[in-house]
């Protein structure tokens, strides 16, 4: 889209999908995308935020745009930062430009940075926000957005089941439920994780690897820690155990004993990938924040659930979910939903 | 539309939809919808098929069209019939009427009512064949359809479940699971079924009315056959027992069986409504045509399944379905599937 020209509608899109490349990498700074157009509207400029201490996405999109930012709109997912950190804060590199205008999606509600609006609007630019908010608040800045209302990590618990609700069969096997779509996109989340997490019951059926491999194989060029909950021992020889990525060995049953142990190590973002007992106490503990269901188009009629103990043993117990997104991965039907009432309006997918 | 320019497509789209109103009102004929376009393509006529001993839906529609039939196109959902039965042939009346063309979606199954293209052919009158055929399959001929090839009746499994695959809570709960929509949903679909079936236990635990319903609690216009298995008795007092439907109580717990019992009382289309063991038994069996899931965005964590007892015990055993369609019903979202390779293509929803 680069040197085309694009409505700001369109420009905060390519912003959000832009950012992508960042998520995963800056912690603990949020990934942002930046899209920079001239004077006529004309993308010339778009970039992520770096790895810390690199330079904040408004900086390399504008490097990129040069002096044909002058006059031009700055198109950023976040609120520009106002405030000296490893680097010099946005606002100033934004105006050092010239911009004539800043359209932002999501308010900084981190009060270091925040403030970012007012300094650019004293600074004589046109400021706008809350342009594409929902998309962009279940973009890449969801988990950092979390942890800073939170002071946690954001816990994305994600299952492969049945139509009829099994996550593996009753002889424990489980590989494979959902399909090679599924499959491959849940290898380019863990790229982006800090942290996927499961129970040391898992480990012990299923011993999984747990690293983000691309289809022929081959490692990710980015590992998320591996994190093996339970009091017990993990098994001698498990593929956890192996060299391509770290692990971490948390004995504990206290989902707030995890959180706490892993926003230390500067986790922010976790995918719970089960098991059912372990996403169980998690959804006790009210720390699922998402849920990604991968319902595969089978029967099987016995089997575990994906979800055991959490104690709601009535209906009107029952943990109320907003369906964020319906989509299909290859042919399985994809669910994202998150807690009733902490997120996104839900939104009908179209007729098939 | 009537008194519209339309194209075939939307033409056939608006038989298919006619055809609803037939849709549980003509066993053991086909529930039919047609459309009658003039010589320009305004549509001057449509019409379902009236219950037995009453006109065909092509006769309905020409009826409507009058003399501007004559030159016109006539769009059908089924094979016109080129037999006598309790009512003349329908190629006659489309003779007589003048049409110069035909467009109908599904081939004829019936050896006793197929030919009816090759008698239009014969008489000079273009015909066209398979248009829109996937949702015409989908639509009210499917049991119709299923019932010609097999000689038996279709079955339709439905179920209401959490995302996590529980159709009713620890404590025996299970309303209301899905919400209203699904429910009005449930009933308008009741309506047009031949027969509502549960097993013994669904009837002790929940005590349904098993009957179809408006909103205000008000009945439908029809009610489906009640079928109640297992060989046990019904609870006295049960409200199947009421008088606002008919019931039958079938004392076996073979899926063949009823199959067979039913087929015998003219039954084309069932609903399976559970429970999980009665679902099972007929999954095992090979008993169920179509799968329809409401997935309701709720967590339970501990319950029922919706399906017990399949014999299948390795995830390589499970049954493979296809998915015909993913759409929101209300906020649950609502799968229909068919059993790999019985049907339709699968089709893909849109992002939401
Ligand atoms: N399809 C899927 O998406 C999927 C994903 C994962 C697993 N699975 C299936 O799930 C099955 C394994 O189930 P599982 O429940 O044993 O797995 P799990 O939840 O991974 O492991 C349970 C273990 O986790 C530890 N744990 C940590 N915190 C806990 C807490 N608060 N409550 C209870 N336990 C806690 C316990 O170990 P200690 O007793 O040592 O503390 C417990 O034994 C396998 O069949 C596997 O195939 C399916
Ligand atoms: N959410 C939903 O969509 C939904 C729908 C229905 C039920 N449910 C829940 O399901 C639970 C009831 O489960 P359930 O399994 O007891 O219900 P069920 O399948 O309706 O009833 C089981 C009974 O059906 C009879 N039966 C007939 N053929 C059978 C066969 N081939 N195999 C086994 N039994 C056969 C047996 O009675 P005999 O032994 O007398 O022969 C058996 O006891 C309730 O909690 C209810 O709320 C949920």
């Amino acid at each position: 889209m680069n040197g085309e020209l694009v409505d700001l509608q369109a420009a905060m899109a390519a912003a959000i999908e832009t950012s992508h490349e960042a998520w995963g990498r800056t912690s603990p700074n949020p990934p942002v995308g930046c899209v920079v157009l001239d004077a006529d509207g004309v993308m010339v400029g778009a970039g992520p935020t770096e790895p810390p201490g690199g330079p904040h996405a408004e900086v390399i999109a504008l490097r990129a745009a040069g002096e044909r930012a002058r006059g031009g709109t700055a198109v950023v997912t976040l609120e520009p930062c106002a405030h000296t950190g490893r680097t010099p804060p946005c606002t100033e590199a934004l105006i050092e430009a010239g911009v004539a205008r800043v359209v932002y999606s999501v308010e900084d509600p981190n009060p270091k940075a925040a403030g970012g609006a007012a300094v650019l609007t004293e600074a004589g630019i046109a400021v706008e926000s809350g342009l594409l908010a929902t998309q962009a608040k279940r973009g890449p800045l969801r988990a950092w957005l979390h942890s800073m209302r939170t002071g946690r990590p954001h816990v994305t618990w994600k299952f492969a089941s049945t139509v009829d609700g099994r996550v593996a069969a009753a002889d424990g096997t489980s590989r494979w439920i959902s399909g090679e779509e599924s499959r491959a996109e849940v290898h380019e989340l863990r790229r982006h994780m800090d942290a996927i997490m499961v129970g040391l019951g898992t480990v012990a059926t299923d011993d999984p690897q747990l690293t983000a491999r691309a289809a022929d194989g081959s490692l990710a060029d980015r590992q998320p820690l591996r994190v093996i909950v339970g009091r017990g021992e993990i098994p001698p020889g498990a593929r956890v155990l192996d060299t391509d990525a770290e692990t971490l060995h948390l004995r504990t049953n206290d989902p707030d004993e995890v959180l706490d142990e892993l926003g230390k190590c500067g986790v922010v973002d976790v995918l719970l990938e089960g098991g059912p007992r372990l996403a169980g106490a998690f959804v006790r503990a009210g720390a699922v924040h998402r849920v990604l269901a991968y319902i595969a188009p089978k029967l099987l009629g016995d089997g575990s659930s994906p979800l055991v103990d959490t104690g709601m043993s009535s209906i009107t117990q029952a943990l109320s979910l907003d369906v964020e997104e319906v989509t299909m991965s290859g042919s399985d039907v994809r669910i994202s939903a998150v807690p009733a009432g902490t997120g996104g309006t839900s939104t009908a997918p179209r007729e098939a």
